[in-house]
């Protein structure tokens, strides 16, 4: 426990014998969280289809709001006044704010060019002026209007929506970069951090809604001596926790290795989160680098589509990780989303060709459903992860989930 | 008891002592209904932006399914594979089912000019072809297929869906058609009830999910003499229960002169419905006239326009039966949509500043939340309207929420 930190807490209370996955408990002002944990993503504060009241009767322990989103519209003052992210969306659990950097870098260098990690907000993002070392200029997708984003003000943006946990701002490199230009942005994401550490530091590490704490993000792109210069890095600032950022590569086999590769050069007292990315075989490999944390809109995201999460292999998934409920060869299927689900539509009952009628016919209900399901398909996939690392079984759990671990 | 509805029963609990006022509870294979109650619209086998596990919680009783519309899609047959309405949608309690020929007549006229009930399902309806002794052609607004509905088609169809109340086929005449049509519709209509029961008996009373009770029809337009004969005719036949339908006028003030002077003449051993409407007003003016239930698509409807339900005065309703949640001047309001409301959002404490946000960025959670405070405004209404009539307190009551009763 850091003195930085007074309020905050991380502490493993399992590790499995066979990868280095850990069980573990992340304290905050607004409660715990058990890790391995999903983060649900609350874009603009709320998720994509799910009230805060859904959210936590399905298993939720914590939600992320996007900084870049939530500095336009309501704005960090009116947050602040409505009593900051937890209070204004009724969720009052653990709450995390990215930096706003994604938004802006990961678009701003003329799109994102076969990258893993895609626009993990799923909406039209900033338009990139300019980088520089004080921060980087934007332009408003709402309204056009020019905007600025530094170290300082990232930090005191999530101040003001008063998340637990915040992270620094770095520059988020395309996967096309070069090395040359990793390199610089690396260097200046370190001293950035720092300037983060100083503002957090010079506010009292005071948000609008209690105490919070800095995550530092670990970068290097595909470069290894990068990843591990990173890591060096992180390592010897007091942050309370870590996540592994940047561009993880062009394959999801790739981003693997490079979580692989970077996750245990980090110091093992603090959490590791990994941003932007969820996938069932994703989360099995990264819980056994030792990842802690995982955001993503992918279950949210693919609800959109009629897309339900089902385990590999299930039938009507047709090799993929869900069902497309659009699809009219569930017309007449009677069976629920998934056999044994406890979700709201699984536990009544409910069938493919109920929600595939609702879905043709455009019954917002067909969505709720399926959402519904695909967050509840995500806490029971943590739950089976944090159980599989307490009784040493990760591998041979990964394996009945589909996933083989590197 | 009729010998015809075994399975079904209304029972009369109380009575209020200045007005026609009375609760009771309708018994239905699959549940009870204390009354006066409100039937929420699930049009296509869901209500708009809540599932039914939503309803359930928010304290209903009994949903709607609209035959016409789950005729076209996902149609009778797989409905009935599918356990019937309550089991398919996992509603699971009472439901009630219309004869689909409010969608085929009231747009197959030209449209409803000046008329009370809009379209009650807010979605396309049907272009009439024709209107003949044997039933009525329609195309459908789907496919375009020319398909008919007949009395006995519209049982068949209800029999298959599977609610526990199902109403007779009657031809809604339109505000602006002459006194000889009206006449000629509602003779045909009187011949087409005789032809329902028929039906009914021929297939024992029936439904995919067990026995099921028939309503008849009162209609007569806005003429007092064909009101009183289609009461008349209604009280004569063997039907469980009775509705008020056809055109209520073209004021408001008119509906409720028109069912002030109809309840009363049906037979008081029968629950009565009011087909269509359910604003606070109508309610009020109903239950006094002696009206068991009701139902209408606008708790739901004005959601999807960002209206959240509150008592006449309520401050930034603006003389409305709403708040405009998409308005300017809730951006900063902190307070809840009404206070003393126990609805999910209310309940939270969720502001009205948070619930323009969502609008205003287009995040559904927004719909939701004003969609459960619609619903809940309209379960705790219908509770106040009970308790009214137990302490004989429906005149004051009314007048508290801003009804004046005629």
């Amino acid at each position: 426990m850091s003195a930085r930190y007074p309020a905050h807490r991380f502490t493993v209370t399992a590790r499995d014998s066979a990868s280095r996955a850990r069980t573990g408990l992340i304290e905050t002002p607004h409660g715990s969280i058990a890790t391995p944990a999903f983060v649900l993503c609350a874009t603009r504060g709320a998720l994509k289809a799910a009230t805060m009241d859904d959210v936590r009767r399905l298993g939720a322990s914590v939600v992320l709001g996007n900084t870049y989103h939530l500095l336009l519209a309501p704005g960090p003052e009116r947050i602040a006044s409505l009593g900051g992210l937890a209070t204004m969306t009724g969720w009052r659990g653990p709450t995390l704010t990215d930096s706003g950097g994604f938004q802006i870098f990961s678009m701003g260098h003329g799109g994102v060019a076969a990258e893993i990690k895609g626009n993990r907000s799923g909406t039209p993002a900033a338009t990139l002026i300019g980088i520089e070392e004080a921060g980087a200029t934007f332009r408003s997708y709402l309204d056009g209007a020019v905007k600025r984003l530094s170290p300082e003000i990232s930090l005191s943006v999530q101040a003001a929506i008063g998340a637990d946990l915040v992270v620094v701002l770095d520059e988020c490199t395309p996967f096309h970069a070069d090395r040359a230009y990793v390199e610089r942005a690396l260097a200046r994401t370190f001293r950035w951090s720092r300037r983060s550490l100083a503002a957090f530091d010079a506010a009292g590490g005071m948000g609008s809604a209690g105490p919070q704490a800095v995550v530092g993000i670990a970068g290097g792109h595909v470069h290894e001596d990068l990843r591990r210069a990173a890591a060096d890095f992180v390592n010897g600032e007091d942050f309370f926790g870590h996540a592994i950022g940047d561009s993880l590569g062009g394959t999801r086999e790739e981003m693997h290795r490079i979580v692989a590769f970077q996750a245990p050069l980090l110091r093992p007292d603090r959490p590791i989160h990994l941003l932007g990315i969820g996938q069932v075989a994703d989360i099995w490999n990264g819980v056994a680098a030792g990842i802690d944390t995982f955001d993503c809109v992918h279950p949210t995201r693919i609800a959109r589509h009629g897309g339900a999460l089902v385990r590999a292999g299930t039938d009507g998934a047709a090799g993929r990780d869900h069902l497309n409920l659009r699809n009219a060869r569930f017309r007449d299927d009677p069976r629920p989303l998934e056999e044994g689900c406890d979700c709201p539509a699984c536990a009544a009952g409910l069938s493919r060709a109920y929600i595939h009628h609702l879905l043709k016919v455009d019954e917002l209900a067909g969505l709720l459903l399926i959402s519904r399901h695909n967050i509840r398909f995500m806490m029971r996939l943590m739950d089976t992860v944090r159980a599989a690392i307490a009784a040493g079984r990760v591998r041979e759990e990964a394996a009945a989930w589909g996933a083989s671990l590197g």
